[in-house]
């Protein structure tokens, strides 16, 4: 297939589209409201989010030939290292080679994605604004320094983000279903820095956790061996964002309730009261694309069509993964472009819309489960049993992270597991833990569901 | 309680907002997109939408003293007739004079309102379209003939309907969660004209309904003898407003699914293919209000924060409602306008979130259920029961439409209600209807939950 492509948003989603239909013989221009990330400070001045590549993300880059290129910059990430206020807990990810995560900057990996569209002959248009969506030819109305231009295309894709401009003027005047949420909960990111010895202040190849019913902190490790980690934090109450805008409060409340971050991040406090707080959204909206009777057509991947929590790590990976499905649905219907773009949604949107209320459950997970004993002890049986039978028993959040098991089948998977782990019973799964002749029992169970 | 309002939208949720406050000594100003809808000719090109009043939407009236003068403009509905294949029944709404429902012509209702707001200095800006809120004065923006005027008030009112304009302004940057959602059927309203000699052509003082799980129509009387029907169908499918595009079509489909209507509207093909379809879409949104550390606030009213499906008549009842109760609020929070403002969203938005369900709901009873006997067997029994024990069992469609018992209250009630249905079970409610043994039990139960 080929044809004229415009894509708005050279973020990730945005750049990694282009990537996908330069390969595919479309000619590409993209739209970005900001500028061009390469420019020399942007880097220094922007946020250092980074972010866990998992399976789904790793397929989607290695099919466009980049997953080598960007090893370097990239961090592995074996397991899970708990940080309980009786000490540190390290779980591993699992056994096989592919059950690790790999950490990496957004700017990073962003910059590599422009780089090779460009290589592959994508025009990037900076500092350009979507101001309007004519979805009947389709045309996209950019606003830049020079005034408004007007782009037309075959395809348009909106990778324009949660809030995409693409999708409210797509929108306008059709009955698109929107559902908008917002978290009681927001994040500011906190930068761990290398230590004076110039070594990592603490285990690099890991994910970091601090869970809480109060307040949680995620870490991720970076390549030059400082960690950016993520306090996420209700914005109201005393204890909230609302609440801590005091030295003394801060350093306080870190004392209390995340003791050993006050050395590994020797100027919390400060940097806590510099950052601003940012929000946690869930977007789910419908239909994701528009078609013309002519053959052409508006999408939206990504963040625009399905923004989630961040607490299953899955927003990059479920965008990336958006740009593979559209690539193979494009390929399976060659000349018929409206016929891809409703089997790309057709495909993919129940998925995303699962994935949307898996990673709200995790979020509860995180904050208020994690205390439970009973829950505690299904988790553990629930890892116990993927190792007895690795490939019968798969917990959720391997199916999620370490595989590229469509997300609503992977919650189905999981369901039937936790009705025969409910059935077992507690007690008996526990048991399973210590290995005892429970294991062998289910051992032929599974052998036969495999069979 | 006094200061300057601002009321955005002139309809019947705005108009009215602008009588209450101007009672209560507001200095108001209303700014509407349209042009003022006492214009000559204007009520002739309108659509001739009309709507049931029912008891919420008449102490709202009542209360700023409208009620009386608008009796005139209105005909009573005393119960419901259903159009069957094998004839009409005729069901009564109840035998309290405050179980009618009155039907009104929303142009009629409106001018009533703004004539009534104009009487107490009300000053209405025809013609001024909301371009912007700045929420910290706060002020709107208006851009009229003459370009864009600010105005500053202590108090915005939001009164502009389900695609809010001031909702979308207000909300930028703040963590507005929103919930839209379309229904897949869509409605045109076709006019049942007087017939030839004068008189109605169909009983008039009474809704009329035609049931149907793949198209349906309601019909709401006009104070001169003509009665508006509204075709409820899906949009897509051959029998939705996708495929009836050809008269022939659209003739075939009324005399299978409507056939008294080929009698009942002489023109209904040329009628039906002339008007638009219409969509149908319900809006939850959170919060309604924002305030300012100085005392000042905007807040939404009627469909800007709360639009529901028709289905259960209470759009406009329940707008009518909200300019009630938040009356309510500023008179019982003197010179305190956030106080008041959080008072009406945290009295009224849990009630209309639930509106919100049962309006969906009512569309697939009227849809899906009307063909199950045992649903009928139910419904049938709930209004028998009603009849034997008038105020200790109430069917919720009495709670909703017949008294001012909060939404959520009145679900909670009828709940209670069906679990002791389902309790008696199914056979011997049927047996109530027959007046036998079974209503002895019953009372004696009721009788105990009254005293």
């Amino acid at each position: 297939m080929s044809g004229q492509a415009l894509v708005a948003g050279a973020g990730l989603a945005g750049s990694l589209t282009a990537v996908y239909l330069a390969r595919r013989g479309f000619a590409v221009k993209v739209l970005e409201r900001r500028g061009d990330p390469r420019t020399p400070g942007v880097r220094e001045q922007g946020r250092s989010i980074n972010l866990g590549l998992s399976q789904r993300g790793i397929v989607a880059l290695r099919e466009v030939g980049l997953l080598d290129r960007l090893r370097p910059l990239t961090v592995p990430m074996r397991g899970r290292v708990v940080h309980l206020p009786d000490g540190l807990r390290f779980q591993p990810y699992g056994l096989a080679e592919d059950q690790i995560l790999h950490s990496v900057l957004r700017h990073d990996l962003n910059v590599a994605l422009v780089d090779e569209a460009e290589r592959l002959g994508v025009e990037f248009r900076w500092g350009h604004r979507v101001t309007a969506v004519d979805r009947a030819k389709p045309a996209v109305t950019a606003t830049g320094p020079g005034g408004a231009e007007v782009h037309t295309a075959d395809l348009v894709v909106g990778a324009d983000g949660a809030f995409s401009a693409v999708r409210t003027h797509l929108g306008r005047g059709l009955r698109v279903d929107l559902h908008q949420e917002f978290l009681e909960w927001g994040y500011k990111e906190l930068l761990i820095p290398v230590g004076d010895d110039g070594r990592p202040r603490t285990e690099l190849r890991a994910l970091h956790v601090w869970p809480g019913d109060d307040g949680l902190i995620v870490a991720h490790p970076n390549a030059d061996g400082s960690l950016t980690a993520t306090v996420f934090l209700p914005f109201a109450g005393e204890h909230g964002f609302a609440g801590l805008t005091e030295p003394a409060k801060v350093r306080a409340f870190f004392a209390r309730r995340f003791p050993d971050t006050l050395t590994l991040i020797p100027d919390v406090v400060e940097q806590f009261l510099d950052h601003e707080a940012a929000s946690l959204v869930t977007v789910r909206t419908a239909p994701w694309h528009v078609t013309t009777d002519e053959g052409r057509g508006v999408v939206l991947v990504g963040d625009a069509a399905h923004a989630v929590y961040p607490f299953f790590g899955q927003g990059m990976n479920a965008a990336f993964e958006d740009c593979s499905v559209l690539d193979r649905c494009l390929a399976a219907h060659p000349g018929d472009l409206p016929g891809a773009l409703a089997a790309f949604e057709a495909a993919r949107r129940p998925h995303t819309d699962v994935l949307a209320e898996l990673s709200k459950r995790n979020f509860v997970e995180l904050r208020d489960k994690l205390r439970s004993p009973l829950f505690l002890v299904r988790k553990q049986a629930d890892l116990a049993l993927h190792r007895l039978f690795p490939d019968a028993w798969v917990p959720l959040y391997t199916l999620i992270a370490h595989t590229t098991v469509p997300y609503g089948e992977a919650l189905a998977r999981s369901r039937r597991q936790d009705r025969l782990l409910g059935a077992a019973g507690v007690g008996l799964a526990g048991a399973a833990l210590a290995g005892t002749a429970l294991a062998t029992l289910i051992r032929g169970r599974c052998r036969k569901q495999v069979n």
